[in-house]
């Protein structure tokens, strides 16, 4: 086992050149077992083994710095800094990260999760070396996929103006999650077929000595425009911006790797290297469904098929099949994703309705302006969204959605914890931010059928409204209530006086067990699916408040900012004293692991609630 | 007057070809007297006003649409949509709005506010026509300093896959507010050089029939890549991106202008017309100073003097005059603007810390992501920005700076409200948004000293750090108070028991003339300036609760998710019972106007908290 020998960082530095490529088949070959017991990202980073050891066969750690965009495919980066062990317990509560993480290793120079920050926070790196008089490298590894983002664009066109080394990676496989969207990504592509890079100096001088004379260039010239700026100078649209661009490499050649981080490494600026690799390389299955394999579940290696079976519908299948009903009967209704059309469920509302699918491209921004437009045009637009991606778009929805008061709908999924993606993917702050938007409608449902009742409403609604939903399987109890939903109403499910549960969305099913429990132990208990958490109910409050002693508001959201407060404060104005128990995520960034346990860890699950009323009760 | 034959849209039409030079000379004089008595957007207008009429001239209204990106220079456009008379109360209270504004005008099409929002709205707009069979025309106005913003990309990136049109009209006059920066704004400059636009079917014709043979087409490119890109091909990179280029031309003549936008109306794709402008033409001060003609005071016409002198530091001043002593005593610290250095006070640091500052476009995603790098790798980032444009980079401080627990300093000017800008630039969202993310410090100063207190205590402080003033003249009273801030705790002003004020930064000024009169007509009445929002003085907080009879937050914020709801929650946490009166900003977005006159409007000057307290108190 080469592996074995790799115990620190830059012990890969000490291997022949001879055991790299059979090291890198090792990496694959533990990459796929760990991951295919505890689950990760698979495919992005089969991607970028080769990648990997040739920057730490280049480099130097952890003097040298790495920015990886987005950060899921840092798995390699891991095994190549001491970190080999962690894998047995990766995205496990108190277990490693499965993104960079600044305390868990020094090598890790720069924590990420969101896509397309990697080169400003690389550009910061470089500034603060340049400013303190350091000589270490700046390498920020960006994925073709974020490169859609216009954060990405914005720190371009800031690298442009360096007068020393930054060294940019484009992983370029084409892909995001799923395959790429736009001009840049048609203009990659372009690249790519390029041929492979000969090195710097010969670069552009062979390209020219390869033209014929003038009279033939301008015939070239007049038939095609782009064929002939590929020709001549590849990665003009990088040069045009003011960086150096070198490529395309073979992303799985790690002699050709090294030979182009030594020539990026001469430059005293901004330099892009294109390098071409392919998602989920080495490992069949997920080389023929890198979507399939991004974040993967423990699956069987032979045939990559899940080890277990999803018997339950999580709600994006709920919102699938809604929103393709709703297509059917609506021909106003048009569908927005930013590069999920997997994720959020919009993947068959695509292939029914193509020409009213629009995948932006990881682009949260423009999402949501491009939806106010087609909303000020006469469209219902649906974003689908995750909740802690909406967060890149918080201006666009107080500006430019809600502002005009315009109907159009977020459909919020993973909104609550999401568990081992961990702090940078736990929806937990989207009532909290979304509450103080004025005109802003905000909803969650309590089970599978309520989400496609929210949804219709929504459709019908004149104005913004939000719908937040959980990751995971869908809850298909309470069937047995289902009112129309009423603007602003909350559902009253049982009312027996004594406590109060007012529960939102996925706290309903919690409730349920914690009202069954309180029963047991002989508490008379109301429970009501609040449904509304902006506007609030205050009719339904007001009235709870004069008829219960104790009302718990109960959310999967962080108490500051959120349900719980507004309640309270609701209350407060309107003069009603009343024993609230607010019962939220406290106000702090929760780390990766299981969903269930992050539950217990912060206080949200039945068994903690219940001892929690129980304590508040007895205490009035 | 021709101005006065132009009473609705389109009536600009009717005007022979002769008059348009004159009525040109009619609307600069009349913007220029107009805003010389009402204050407003001057340079920018003055810049638009061929290019305006010119689509008013070409497209029809309001069946096409133009969106005008951030939408300060939509004056020449109100003009001519029969808004004459609105110039007379233009961004006053009840009166016409600086901004485009639907429900002014069927001519405006989308509010605008913030900068790079305009092509992806456009973009919607164009779905919306293709998916319903209009045919109307679709124009995005944008600034070349808006191009610096990352949503614009994004929305350039999708336009490129669109076979139908939609012109955007790129804006070149070299500024955002200050001149640009960037290697976008150093591509444009090289185009602008480029020689004047022929039209669209000789240009690149002609260009290329100006090679002569092959060899010397080699030497040339040998000599310089970008020389032969402009030579062959101007606007490449946006070709690159698969948008079309004209251009470009001169954004003072009509008949080119007209022009070009029939050339563009025929093309089935997203076309970029580069139009070359000059800010403030026509009036030589603000031609001279665009960035003092920005946002203008009432002035002059004479010489573009201020009517009205500024006799007292405001808090920007306050700002700029601390960065640069600090800046002086610790070389670690450097400044961030997104295109503002004029506005957030730092180009007194530019000036005497160049290498420490950086202006990085209108880009603030980019520009707190960057920080968070300048952070990571040791140095002590200042982000200065408007409150309500730090709304864009919201994901960036919550997911890059506030996870990671990195020492940014977040200088948070314009904070409460500003006045006549309206809506979209009201700060009144910063302590809702902000105060529910983890690890961030939240504070706001009572007056002058206390700002550079703050920032000097925030300095030292090893977090993340959040300080928010507001615009206008700085509060110098309460000079004897000058305590030293300790992290966490406010500052008893009076106590004496009964009432006691808790108000934040601004309202500081505010409780201290409440509290007179309350004293004149018989209350006691203790005053807190709370400084620290986040986290709350819980030890003061309670022992007031213990001493008073009624609690009464102030802020200038929203009131969801605000200091008072913050404040009260705290309290029921600790299950403390109080009355507290909770004085806030309803929620809801706030029109334009004089701030005096808002403040009474919402309900937070001190004769209506006086008001407010009194009838509260005398209820319990």
């Amino acid at each position: 086992m080469l592996l074995e020998k790799i115990d620190q960082a830059n012990d890969i530095q000490m291997l022949p050149r001879e055991e790299w490529r059979p090291l890198a088949a090792e990496i694959r070959q533990f990459l796929i077992e760990k991951i295919s017991m505890t689950g990760g990202h698979l495919a992005s980073n089969l991607g970028v083994v080769e990648l990997t050891m040739a920057m730490h066969l280049f480099f130097h750690f952890p003097e040298d710095k790495i920015v990886w965009d987005v950060g899921h495919q840092a798995y390699t980066h891991k095994l190549l800094t001491g970190r080999r062990a962690g894998f047995d317990e990766l995205r496990k509560y108190g277990g490693m990260s499965g993104f960079p993480k600044r305390k868990e290793s020094s090598c890790d120079c720069f924590d990420t999760g969101h896509s397309s920050t990697s080169i400003s926070a690389g550009l910061g790196l470089v500034k603060a070396r340049d400013l303190q008089g350091g000589s270490e490298a700046v390498v920020s590894v960006i994925g073709d996929g974020a490169l859609t983002g216009g954060m990405a664009y914005e720190a371009l066109n800031n690298a442009s103006q360096l007068k020393s080394n930054f060294i940019i990676v484009l992983n370029d496989n084409q892909m995001s999650i799923a395959p790429n969207v736009g001009g840049m990504s048609q203009y990659l592509n372009g690249l790519r077929t390029a041929g492979a890079y000969t090195g710097f100096k010969e670069g552009l001088q062979n390209t020219l000595e390869l033209l014929p004379g003038g009279e033939r260039v301008v015939r070239q010239l007049k038939k095609t425009k782009s064929g002939l700026k590929q020709l001549i100078i590849p990665g003009m649209l990088f040069e045009d911006m003011g960086i150096t661009y070198l490529g395309p490499v073979d992303g799985h050649d790690i002699d050709q790797l090294i030979k182009t981080f030594g020539e990026a490494r001469r430059l005293k600026q901004a330099v892009l290297i294109h390098v071409k690799t392919v998602k989920g390389r080495g490992y069949e299955p997920a080389e023929r469904h890198p979507a399939r394999f991004h974040g993967a579940e423990p699956f069987q290696i032979e045939n990559g098929v899940p080890k277990s079976k999803r018997t339950k519908a999580n709600y994006t299948d709920v919102f699938s099949t809604v929103m393709r009903k709703m297509g059917d009967r609506d021909e106003k209704l048009v569908a927005i994703t930013a590069a999920m059309p997997d994720g959020t469920g919009l993947k068959r509302f695509r292939n029914i309705f193509p020409e009213r699918f629009f995948d932006v491209g990881i682009a949260e921004e423009h999402a949501v302006t491009f939806a106010a437009g087609l909303a000020a045009g006469g469209m219902k637009p649906v974003v689908a969204v995750y909740s802690s991606f909406l967060q890149r778009a918080y201006d666009q929805v107080l500006h430019d959605v809600c502002i005009q008061n315009l109907h159009v709908i977020f459909a919020i999924d993973r909104a609550g914890l999401v568990g081992s993606d961990g702090e940078t993917h736990q929806g937990i702050f989207d009532l909290s931010y979304l509450s103080s938007i004025p005109n802003l409608t905000l909803m969650a449902p309590k089970n599978k059928w309520e989400l496609s009742d929210m949804l219709k409403f929504a459709l019908n609604y004149m104005g913004p409204v939000a719908i937040r939903y959980p990751r995971g399987e869908a809850y298909d109890g309470l069937q047995e209530f289902r009112s129309p939903i009423i603007y602003g109403k909350g559902e009253a499910l049982y009312e027996e006086g004594g406590i109060a549960l007012l529960a939102v969305g996925s706290m309903v099913k919690t409730a349920v067990a914690v009202r069954r429990t309180l029963k047991e132990i002989g508490y008379g208990c109301s429970l009501i699916n609040m449904r509304f958490v902006k506007p609030l109910d205050e009719e339904l409050l007001l009235e709870l408040a004069g008829s219960h002693r104790l009302l718990v508001t109960m959310e999967e959201n962080v108490r500051s900012g959120g349900f719980g407060q507004q309640v309270q404060d609701l209350l407060e104005l309107r003069g009603v004293k009343t024993e609230i128990l607010n019962i939220s995520i406290p106000n702090e960034y929760v780390e990766h692991g299981n969903v269930e346990l992050l539950y217990r860890e912060v206080g949200i699950d039945a068994e903690t609630v219940v001892k929690r009323i129980v304590t508040r009760y007895v205490s009035l």
